[in-house]
C-alpha cells in the first residue's frame, strides 16, 4: 500500500509571489496534484475546462454541494467557486501530495473538514511592499490596487490560524523555507504518531 | 535587541543515537547552550562540576526548587536530578538556542512551564534493533540491557506528547530530519505570530 499523500492548504494575498514559490517547490507533477476549482461563471477566452477551472452549471454545483462533494466554497459576484472533494481524496489515497491554493475563508472550511491538512500562509514583507509590487506589475489601476491591498489586509489578519507562517522577502529564502516546512510537516507528531505503535510492536 | 533563542527539549531512549545526532546538529557552541543538570549525587571519577553536572547538596537543591529555580526534576536512587532554570532563561534572552536532553517525565514538567519549547522525540527503528544496539555497545550485561529496553518502552509510550517524532534508522537521514525540524520550528505559527502585526503596521 502506498503511503497516503499530504494535503497542503496554501493562502497568500495576491502579490506575495505564491505562484512563483509553488512552481519551484512542487516541481514534480507525478508526485503532486494541484486541485482545480469548480466555478459557475462562464469561461473566459483561453480558459480551458479542467485546467483553469472545472466549469459547471449552478445546478451541478448545488448538487455536488448537497452530496458533500465540495470541500470549500464561496460566492463572488453571483458566481460560485469551490474545491471538488473527490479528486483531492483520490489523489491523497494514491499517495500524491495535494495542493489547494485558496483564500482564508475557504481554508477555514477545509480546516473543519480535514484537520490533518498542513496550513501554510505566505506573508508579504509589509503592506507597503505589497502595494509596490502590485503597482509595479501594472495590470491594475491605482483604485484596483487599493482594493487588492484592502483584501490582502483582511486575509493577513487570518494568518494566525495557519500552521506555518512564511515571509516572501527574498524569493530564494522563501522557497527554501517552504521546502523546509513541507519536509518537517511529515515529521510532525500528528503524521508520525503511528510510528510509536510500529516501534513498540515487537516490545 | 537580539531575537530570543529557541528552546529544544529532546528525549530519546538510551541507544537511539541522540548524542551523535545532537553533536552533528548543534555544532556551533557560540549559538547553542547545552543545559547542564543539577544533581545531589556525588561526582564520579573524571566528572567535572559545571561540565557533566552541577553538583549540589540536597539542601541547595531543595532551596533552588522552593525558589522556582528548577525547571524539572526527578529522584533516582535517593538522589535528585534537575534542570536549573536561570541559565536556560539567560541564554534564551541572549539569543542562544538552548538544548535540554531530558526524559519524558521531565519533559512533561517543562511543557507545563514553557509551552513555547519545541519538543522532539527520537525513536529507534524498532525495540529489537534498540536491543541489538545496546548489546553491541557491550557496556552492560544482558539483564541491564533488558532493564534499559523496558525503560525505553516506557519512554516511547510518551512520544505522542512531542511536537515532532523522528526515527534514527540511518544516521545521515536522522541528522537531516533533525536539521529540518529545527529550521521549520522557527516558521511555526506560534513563533511567527508577531510577524502578522508587523506586516500590518503600515496598513
Amino acid at each position: 500500500m502506498s503511503e497516503r499523500g499530504m494535503l497542503y492548504v496554501i493562502s497568500a494575498p495576491s502579490g506575495c509571489g505564491k505562484g512563483t514559490i509553488l512552481s519551484q517547490v512542487f516541481n514534480q507533477p507525478d508526485k503532486v496534484f494541484y486541485s482545480v476549482s469548480l466555478t459557475t461563471r462562464a469561461p473566459r477566452e483561453n480558459e480551458v475546462d479542467g485546467v483553469h477551472y472545472h466549469f459547471v452549471t449552478k445546478e451541478q454545483f448545488e448538487q455536488m454541494n448537497a452530496n458533500g462533494d465540495v470541500l470549500e466554497s464561496a460566492e463572488y459576484c453571483g458566481n460560485f467557486y469551490g474545491t471538488p472533494r473527490i479528486p483531492v481524496e483520490e489523489n491523497l489515497a494514491a499517495g500524491k501530495d495535494v495542493v489547494l491554493e485558496i483564500e482564508t475563508k475557504g481554508a477555514d472550511q477545509v480546516r473543519a473538514m480535514m484537520p490533518e491538512a498542513v496550513f501554510i500562509f505566505i506573508l508579504p514583507p509589509s503592506v507597503a511592499e505589497l502595494r509596490r509590487r502590485l503597482l509595479k506589475r501594472g495590470t491594475e489601476n491605482a483604485t484596483q490596487v487599493e482594493m487588492r491591498v484592502a483584501q490582502a489586509v483582511e486575509e493577513i489578519k487570518n494568518a494566525g490560524k495557519y500552521d506555518y507562517i512564511l515571509v516572501n522577502d527574498e524569493l530564494e529564502k522563501a522557497v527554501d523555507d517552504f521546502k523546509t516546512v513541507i519536509r518537517a510537516a511529515r515529521l510532525e507528531k500528528r503524521k508520525n504518531i503511528d510510528l510509536i505503535d510500529e516501534v513498540l510492536k515487537d516490545a
